[in-house]
């Protein structure tokens, strides 16, 4: 058994983080921390039905556990990680803050100055079937953004190969449950305002995610530049779905397409493709930790791919979870499906 | 014209208060106030298209209106309800301040004591239907909280000619939509935690609208103290239905309920009975001014009672611009159908 | 390894069935039937990422299971369960068609002539945690509906200690999930007619649910004759909540009744009371197998209980799972927490 | 008063023209047609409370009206204007079948023969800004699509000023709430397989919008072969949104873009833009007859426009109205704002 803490229990990801390792054979809770709920039990924050106590995070026993998974808001998680790392225990960070490779580069968009740019160099980013061999080495993961999950598995295959027309925009139309946005209370996640409605938002090459998708899309040979991003609010509680529109450099059947994607994914568990001729939905992956993609040839240049996940499941908890198997030689899958 | 003011333009009842007067033919708005808005337009609040500036209260026009509409919240509207009295503007006040008729009552179920007891007095409770004369000759109305229009209008036509047993319980359980609880962001209302869900809260007699109904079933021969509300959160932006349980004192059939129904109801036009077999759901009455019931004989002395209005319609702007015109001799339905 | 079979796979019971099964640790899927997709699998048919081929039940090879599930509607399913028993499987029936103990009452709520009456008396109504021995026994079990469930599980610890008011009537107010009228598409469960709406159907006595709880009430001591069911078709996919509004007999504090109905559920894994001043909502148990009651003392003798359980969790598939366990002596809630 | 008559009152889009009608003005409704509702009341199809008898569309009278509104199917549709023509009535047909020029598109893309070919010259497609003065002398104008509408809005500024860059895709990732699809009961509009859900559905070229969208694009100096549309069935009653990417072919600043757009629709009471900084959602428009843009530029050559109508509204009756408005001379948004 592999003895575990999580930090920032109460949050929306934090809860499903524990909804997974509550039940993974091959782990131990030790501690969940919460500075709201301290001294409470989750279930009197959520309308579950297990026991899980509360401590704040100052008292949490870092030195007994051997991994600590981080799912407290960006900016707050530096410190935690480097007192958790400080204590050898592996740390897989749910938030942005070590998604960067450059402190600047985070500063410019976060607003915040990097209080640990030394442990960047030591971080690697979680999106498990690209960077699988440096995650099953790492010590420190950042967990990718749920945006740049659905968007980046999607074009890897294409990158990859090389297949993309690198003059051409590659334009990813998201659209978001509310849970992305996490549990405060907000104008924006009001009932009234988000239900029967449907809001673009930081659209084009404003929002935080850019900076990363720009970041993994130059590392493997395309140009980040030429992404334009657009996320919109959807009235559902969990699940996300990008639409993703790009150009290739040759032209190529969907068969070939399709073949080649299968090809990428065959011996990745999390990822599945959907025949030619079915479109992912958020349905394909509500409440699961997988990831389902669909490829339409418009043009044998013209590809459209539809990227469905779960933002607290293989956008967040499910990948960290996923990432952890990985850390600790596990079943890449265990837990998970 | 009329000229009319409204405090309180920001949250939702005050929108729908502007909604209904800006098409009213017999009336001028001549201000909106706003306090975190004030400077701003309210479409820059909300997603409208037309154009209404919001003033501070401070900075309200008084003396230049006939009419106010408070849409504040309880608590907060007592002083400026005064204010404007003081000024013989004729108020119809939405929020809880005027509702009950003794300020000791007030203050246990509101938990402030009431800086305005003396205009308690002077204050109509604004069920249309029932108190219509002394609403057309009232300075100020106290517009009924959403929960006691849907139950007492269902309730009036068997209060009215003793039929209830005076000995059994009134069961109404309601459900309401999530506008009901107001524009502020809380976790209750976040779209996460209401979506998929339905949750009951203050069940029995702890709810405050609990005391504004039982003085209105004990003014009408009833027994207020037999009346069980069990309020429940129900994921729509807007409407309400009661279901309510009765028993009568003596047998009668389902179709003498109806026609009595029918009766009380013939020359208002705001009210609508459904034809025997028929029940009535939220899509009846949402987006409308409209209260429409339906009755259900289950046995001869045991009666089920469906109440639709749409919270922020019948159940607050509707039924205030309702005793606005009968207070101001125009026709009853004038702007709301 | 106990060797299981399907009938009826493409209907939301069947999957949910199937969704339980494959994960079942002593289960092994044999067959999963359909008429309409036979010869197809099931992720033809749902938004799913595993598979499950499906078959003609003329071709389902029912001398190789020891249990079936049988997930066809009413008046379909009599037939297959008799073909079931007739090769010795056991069986648990998730339609209505074995669950009311006379042919001719059958007949009566469903207008069809019950064409295996001799199989009734074998039937055992499968409330789990009401008629646990005799489940345990049975070799036909009649899973309970989706309502009844929820309504009946609370009102068992009152009636098992005879502390119902008889005379009184027993009020259920019951709001369910669209998925409880079924996959088949009609006006009702269109989405535009159902979203942003809340609508009663067969209320008071008139819905078929009535006279399957009516017999299980008079089993129990009470009086059926005084139950009135009020369901609401609700905008959510899943997820059922009753408010129950009863008398007792003598005067009970709150903390006595809570008392009760502990001890009476103390050892059943899958019924969870809540601590008092906690109210059962939908979201307690959507997802799950578990129902979730609450207890509200509004007088000494006025009670009102919340009583939530997933329509397709405990109110159908869940259940009929813990009844199969039951019937093999494996753990009650194998499979299901 | 002009005398008018609807064909198809039962549909979603025939009750929100009567819905706008009923109030308008100069219109008095003559008849309203419903096959399956014949001798019936639209009030027994609708929860509405006014009154609105049904004919078979054989029975209606034809000869005292002077326009009608279509709200049928397409292939419905084309026999009924024809009668309509026929007796003088001007015709305002809201189904497919006079939108597209040539006869041999039409059966390429609705797979049926067109049975009114030489009426297709006689129609006028009912874009109202686009095509204002046609509509003014028009008998038969065909009302677009809901798509088509959202689309070419956002478009007509930039193809009016030969601004797009001819070489490049237009990339139209729209959003439609599920009245778009009709009252029809289908698995597709489902509340259990909508809610909760997103789903693109004939992305790419493969809509027949797109034949509609292409033709005036072309008409208007486009290349409507360049157009790529992606829509996606969203989880809400009605309302529509298209988040619209377009290379430009010269650098301009989002200001000089606004302002071209606010002289495009300076005097075109049902199209208003947003300012800079502002996006277009769902909620600007829903319950209106209003399309609402948003401008934002991503680069000094890449676009995003957002373009939002409510798609009953401006995405059908509303537009149906403006146009009828047009053809008789009538203020173009009498009954609409």
């Amino acid at each position: 058994m592999i003895n575990v803490g999580i930090f920032g229990a109460s949050g929306y990801t934090g809860l499903e983080t524990i909804k997974i390792l509550r039940k993974h054979p091959q782990v131990k809770l030790i501690f969940a921390t919460s500075e709201s709920g301290a001294g409470q039990n989750l279930r009197d924050i959520y309308p579950i039905s297990w026991d899980m106590p509360l401590v704040a995070a100052a008292d949490a026993p870092l030195n007994k556990v051997q991994a600590v998974f981080c799912c407290l808001p960006h900016g707050a998680s530096m410190s935690t990680v480097a007192a958790a790392r400080q204590e050898s225990a592996c740390v897989i960070d749910l938030s942005a803050d070590f998604r960067l490779t450059d402190a600047a580069v985070y500063e410019k968009w976060y607003q915040v100055p990097h209080a640990e740019p030394d442990l960047l160099a030591e971080a690697v980013y979680g999106l498990s079937e690209v960077n699988r061999a440096d995650i099953g080495a790492a010590n420190l993961v950042a967990n990718p953004g749920c945006y740049p999950t659905s968007i980046l598995l999607a074009l890897y295959p294409l990158l990859q190969r090389k297949l993309l027309d690198l003059t051409m925009p590659i334009i990813a139309d998201s659209k978001s449950g509310v849970s992305g946005a996490g549990r405060k209370a907000t104008l924006k996640s009001h009932f009234v305002e988000a239900n029967e409605n449907l809001s673009p938002y930081s659209i084009g090459q404003s929002h935080r995610h850019v900076a990363e998708m720009a970041e993994t899309i130059n590392r493997l040979g395309g140009v980040g530049e030429k992404l334009i991003f657009s996320p919109h609010l959807v009235p559902i509680s969990r699940g996300m779905l990008s639409t993703i529109y790009v150009t290739l450099n040759k032209d190529m059947t969907a068969e070939q397409i399709q073949k080649l994607f299968q090809q990428t994914y065959a011996d990745k568990p999390m990822v599945k493709i959907l025949p030619l001729g079915q479109l992912a939905t958020i349905a394909h992956t509500q409440n699961s930790h997988l990831a389902v993609i669909s490829i339409t040839a418009v043009t044998p240049r013209q590809l459209i791919l539809c990227s469905s996940i779960d933002n607290l499941g293989k956008g967040a908890a499910g990948q960290a979870v996923q990432n952890f198997n990985l850390m600790f030689g596990v079943n890449e899958s265990e837990g998970l499906i």
